[in-house]
């Protein structure tokens, strides 16, 4: 049973853990330095189908079936799905899951979507509301890229700081049997709107508020940050990393030697040519469903604090001449 | 703390209420049948606003805020805000709630957006995670109609079954004082698909989703429909409540008696020309945080179950030829 702790953050009481996961991932994230860690690693980014918004909710359908397989579970033990992507309508997640028959709760957290469902999942167990949830989320690059940006074809030059939406998706099974490593609190972000405007500088709007839920988790918590093994943001990329400490610096806080960040993990900097980073739901949906939580499963992490951050705005919104707003939601979890 | 009953209800077994709610309308809904019970109706549907978008957002500031006025309360008195809404990257939740600084957790479940707001806010508030919680949503016609249709200047031929898309918001306040109705019980929708692909005809594609839920509430919970005083869809419009008492008459259920639905109730069919009725988020948030609360709080309502309806699709998906699926959250309340 879920009791608040402070101001933001909630203590789950019981052993509410995470008993699988699977991170599948595209060809680019398959040729960077997590490869050998993702569950599948898919050559044609079209997965068969015939739309990139098809295909990526493929990569939820897998990455969903991957997880319930690794855990020798079949979708009606699931009581509960919360899922929720980057496209109009979060539609990879609908038709990606529709076929699994479970009662659905959709999730809107642009790319903090995978912190947001573990942490809805985590909750809902803990409190008896289920005995076992789901928590998806995917993105991909080119359904993406046309949505948000430009269309493909055009093969505009991005800019230094624009960041590199990941092709992948996560999937996490929890419950409460005591199995796997163990969700220990989470803190709900808040909307965090520093006035950034420019939509290829997300790292830079998301910043902000991974630092407000950081700072209120530890004053909530009453720790500091080198009494975990990493903090591990999601996906402010280079840039609003680099941002992110020196916000928590200034605040009194260093992270800098136990932080780091999916969006700078994902892809080689050098070599893919990637500028700013990976990013979107997939980013670390992909990287802590496989690399993370093989870490902590074999205690090479023992105890971490997962903040994934989005950018709550539409094309339609940065036309109108809106900032982009932020949010962080974490979870500390251990192994 | 929240105890599973059945395969798919949750009962809510502190006294969880709705202490707080405000539904707000604009111009067309102002001169419907539930004008007198709107907090709000808006003469000017920009609502002082540079664009459609940014009216849709001030309904929602305007409606969480008189929720937040009618029970006393300020936005640093609430734990979590559970929101969505219809514009891509529910950009009018984020944007129309930014200032409040409450912890947010976006949510997307199309028209049943209302449903699943509260739900969560119930289950949270029982289960300890939070003390206070708010459930908001809205919806504006102009904003969803040149998103999802046609730009609105085109004038285009409405078919007969298109249902008219409500500018209006509803936001309700839950705690477990004790105090305004009782939230009994929740069913969370299961993702249904009847493979209809007219996105002219939401109704019909929403109702097998509303049928579900019903039926397995019902199952979940041993009740009858006449055990209650009223069973409120929204908004299924006309053709899809006569489509959903027609789908529970072949599972031998009759609703027929005890039914009603938002999108039919908040305009005059004969003389507001909306065809097929009301929809869209806001439709049944309004309905429900104004008439419907009332009805329940001078205990004319005394046991109702509300069962909100959302049909998963983006112009995307249905341009690709998508079926559109549809999914219903149920809340059984008591006055």
């Amino acid at each position: 049973m879920p009791v608040r702790s402070g101001k933001r953050t909630i203590s789950i009481i019981g052993r509410v853990g995470i008993v699988s996961s699977a991170g599948v991932a595209g060809h680019k994230e398959g040729e960077g330095p997590l490869a050998s860690y993702f569950d599948s690693v898919y050559s044609d980014d079209m997965l068969g189908q015939k739309s990139w918004e098809k295909a990526e909710s493929r990569l939820q359908t897998n990455a969903a079936q991957e997880a319930l397989r690794k855990a020798g579970l079949q979708p009606y033990d699931i009581d509960v799905i919360f899922a929720g992507d980057l496209l109009n309508q979060c539609i990879s997640s609908t038709f990606g899951l529709r076929s699994l028959e479970i009662p659905y709760l959709g999730q809107y957290g642009a790319c903090s979507t995978m912190a947001q469902t573990m942490l809805m999942a985590a909750l809902f167990v803990d409190s008896g509301a289920c005995n076992r949830a789901m928590a998806v989320t995917s993105s991909h690059f080119c359904s993406a890229e046309r949505q948000f940006r430009l269309p493909i074809e055009y093969g505009g030059q991005r800019t230094p700081t624009a960041q590199w939406t990941v092709t992948g998706a996560g999937a996490a099974v929890i419950d409460d049997s005591g199995n796997g490593c163990i969700i220990k609190d989470v803190t709900i972000g808040k909307i965090t709107d520093y006035k950034i405007k420019d939509a290829n500088n997300m790292g830079a709007a998301m910043a902000p508020a991974a630092a407000d839920t950081i700072l209120n988790y530890m004053i909530d918590t009453n720790t500091k940050p080198y009494d975990y093994d990493l903090i591990l943001t999601g996906d402010l990329g280079f840039i609003g990393s680099e941002l992110l400490i020196k916000i928590l610096q200034r605040e009194g806080m260093d992270i800098s030697m136990v932080h780091n960040d999916c969006g700078k993990m994902i892809f080689d900097r050098e070599r893919q040519d990637v500028h700013g980073g990976g990013s979107g739901c997939g980013c670390c949906g992909s990287v802590f469903c496989s690399y993370i939580m093989q870490q902590l499963n074999s205690h090479k992490l023992k105890n971490i604090l997962f903040v994934a951050t989005g950018a709550l705005m539409s094309p339609t919104s940065s036309q109108q001449g809106e900032s982009i707003p932020g949010i962080a939601h974490l979870l500390h979890i251990v192994s």
